[in-house]
């Protein structure tokens, strides 16, 4: 596996909170979106807190994808990071669209470049918001 | 559980191959580095790649620590996002010293933080990288 990848830093507000308290049906739309970026899953781990909100990753053989939620904000905080030929973008806005966010903003960081002198490193490449559906950049 | 978080992104460099292709070693160094941030461990998930490098989560009430392994280029990606009071900086340090990192790169990124219009966000707060227990900020 190449060392190169891209992780997305998602953090989406407006979300449906009776989906964001809902273990079950949040593991699934991980998986289903790990799948539509034709990852490979390997491994799942999900908890449900009380009162409410789940914490959840599913390990992929290019690297995971991880989930934290609070219902009662309608707020939920992901992390799509793969490897290879994986486009985590797929699977962001898969999950954001089913979550039903309203405001999304997005960090998309380079990792595992190496230099000559044989450090690894990572890199932001960009930072998005999206309102329904409209796209900004914030970078210059 | 408070919105506001830290997530350290690091990326480690010059590491111990032998320890990088160890998961019962790389697991029981995550789940000491959550508890030695306070951190409490929820679920862990971890697997063995063919022919070498580990991938692995830590759920922990606080969010998450990750790590995947490149044993053959000496290289581990790792993030370290905790919620509330934890700080992610002491697991942070102590794994890249285990680890026998020569070079880090790490960005912190403040998560969670809500907009006077309830819009949910993160930001970036340090880039730094450190060679041989020498610190340097990478931002102006």
């Amino acid at each position: 596996m190449r060392t190169e990848g891209k992780h997305i830093i998602m953090d989406a507000s407006g979300c449906a909170p009776e989906l964001l308290n809902d273990l079950d049906y949040l593991r699934t739309l991980l998986v289903d979106a790990a799948r539509r970026a034709n990852a490979t899953v390997l491994n799942v781990a999900f908890h449900h807190f009380t009162p409410q909100g789940v914490s959840g990753v599913v390990v992929i053989s290019e690297s995971h994808l991880s989930i934290h939620t609070w219902p009662e904000f309608g707020y939920a905080a992901l992390d799509f990071y793969t490897c290879g030929d994986i486009d985590p973008k797929v699977a962001c806005e898969y999950v954001a669209k089913e979550l039903k966010a309203t405001y999304v903003k997005t960090t998309e960081i380079a990792r595992g470049e190496v230099s000559e002198e044989g450090k690894y490193s990572h890199k932001t490449l960009s930072v998005k918001e999206k309102v329904y559906g409209e796209e900004l950049s914030l970078l210059p």
